[in-house]
């Protein structure tokens, strides 16, 4: 990769190979080898059949923007990616979403039925941990435990999910539907990047303003994405928001006024990111909101 | 505790009240405090209603036994038990087991519906390693995390659930089920002697042979049980196993086969304990054994 590159879009795309090579030796090492065959299968399916792998390569990004070297930074991005996965098969599940489609193919509880859906997840999240847990330097691992454990976890990503469930059906204002996507979503988004910190070996603190607003402003396309995109663009069944009457920014503000809002959100992270102490790789930083927009035109 | 006592049984009186003081302390701390409610209540009611805390008790003896402070092996005890909650709440599931009682109450899925249930498992499980990451000493945190993330996961619990679940229905020799009960039961129950020798600063490997005896011992007198007690003794509805044709000893072995089998299990501790490099404490874990077994006489 071209230090030179000012494209998050490049950026991703040299990123993904990667991470998913990466990924899936992951999978052949100590514990996943050791799984049975069909909780394997659908563990690889879950972790290898597609994704953006957008949070491994922001955690890259902001180990080598903070000044690190990217391999100490690739446990810390496998387990976010590990943890990302996990979450989408949970939400997917007939008691939750209840989503048949994800990425263009059937969902792992269709493929798979409930049961293994269920258990791949929760072997899934114990191998993010695991990986975190395999590093040389103690100190990172549990430096990055306690940042990916309090994201995912009951503060962070489960208890946005929760929030996200309770408020089906319920009318929200932007603000309440905002603060289950920093939950849902930005919070985990925010983790990666700061594991990516902590690998560089600088505070990864600074990193929660960047974080939250870029969070924010992905869940923000999504809903977008949701209302307005086709089947195919989605890889999913579009207008479930609806169908479900979640709680969502166009239902709180409309298309337009969604739009409005993750403008702001993109001028938010752009904010931050002046306050960040970066050695490298400013102008990728900077093209990230803009690349989340262009996600929903 | 006087350190003269000889019986597990008191061993684990002691233990209990300390462990769960412990454990309602974790869930007012940082993540588990800033859960939605709801999600806070279905953790609480999973980790504090109830339970026998055999893993941490062990977990505490093994550090003892090996020399180190009780103090130093509290977090992997309450890890290890919020790794057993979770367990119990997955595997209570519509979709896994279908159970309705659990210690005589009803199970998380009846009171807070499938998705809350499935939620909180998911809190639990990232708690667990929270509770890791938070200790002072990184290196015991990493290997702590190391063993019990090894144990929850694909080549372990997660993965003997899943050949639980296959071999319903299916015929199976005794040596087929107690591969299934070593890695769904004796996995964790040895995790949590491990992280408890680890917290005193030993090698956690010499701890395997006795933890996995005593894992398949303790599998041994739940299936007798099972087949065995009624449903005031149990706290749960009795007779799952033969209902769901579940692969047990009973149903391999018959009631008196899977008794001697349990003595053979009990001798094997013994043997293995008999290994082990113990500073104190060695009558009691002796006594550990004949509790299991006194479960189901």
């Amino acid at each position: 990769m071209s230090v030179q590159t000012a494209s998050f879009a490049d950026w991703l795309a040299a990123a993904r190979p990667e991470v998913e090579v990466a990924l899936a030796a992951a999978l052949q090492r100590r514990s996943a080898a050791a799984a049975p065959p069909a909780l394997r299968e659908a563990m690889q399916r879950a972790l290898l059949a597609g994704g953006k792998r957008l949070r491994p390569a922001l955690s890259l990004l902001a180990c080598e923007a903070s000044g690190g070297v990217r391999g100490r930074a690739l446990a810390g991005a496998l387990a976010a990616e590990m943890i990302h996965a996990y979450s989408l098969v949970h939400d997917d599940l007939p008691c939750m979403d209840d989503d048949q489609l994800r990425r263009g193919l059937p969902t792992l509880h269709v493929i798979y039925g409930e049961a293994l859906a269920v258990l791949a997840g929760d072997a899934l999240q114990a191998l993010a941990f695991e990986t975190l847990a395999a590093q040389e330097d103690a100190r990172l691992a549990r430096e990055q435990a306690a940042l990916l454990s309090a994201a995912a976890g009951a503060a962070g990503m489960v208890g946005g999910q929760v929030l996200d469930l309770q408020a089906e059906g319920a009318r929200c204002r932007a603000g309440d539907v905002e603060a289950i996507h920093a939950r849902k979503t930005a919070a985990l988004l925010c983790a990666a990047l700061q594991m990516g910190a902590a690998a560089a070996g600088v505070d990864p603190k600074p990193w929660e303003a960047f974080g939250g607003a870029l969070g924010r402003l992905f869940q923000a396309t999504d809903d977008l994405l949701d209302a307005t995109a086709s089947r195919e663009q989605l890889g999913k069944n579009p207008r479930r928001d609806q169908a479900l009457e979640k709680a969502t920014l166009v239902a709180a503000l409309g298309l337009d006024g969604t739009r409005r809002r993750a403008a702001e959100l993109a001028e938010e992270a752009h904010k931050a990111l002046l306050e960040l102490p970066l050695r490298r790789h400013r102008q990728v930083l900077r093209d990230v909101p803009a690349f989340l927009l262009q996600r929903a035109p």
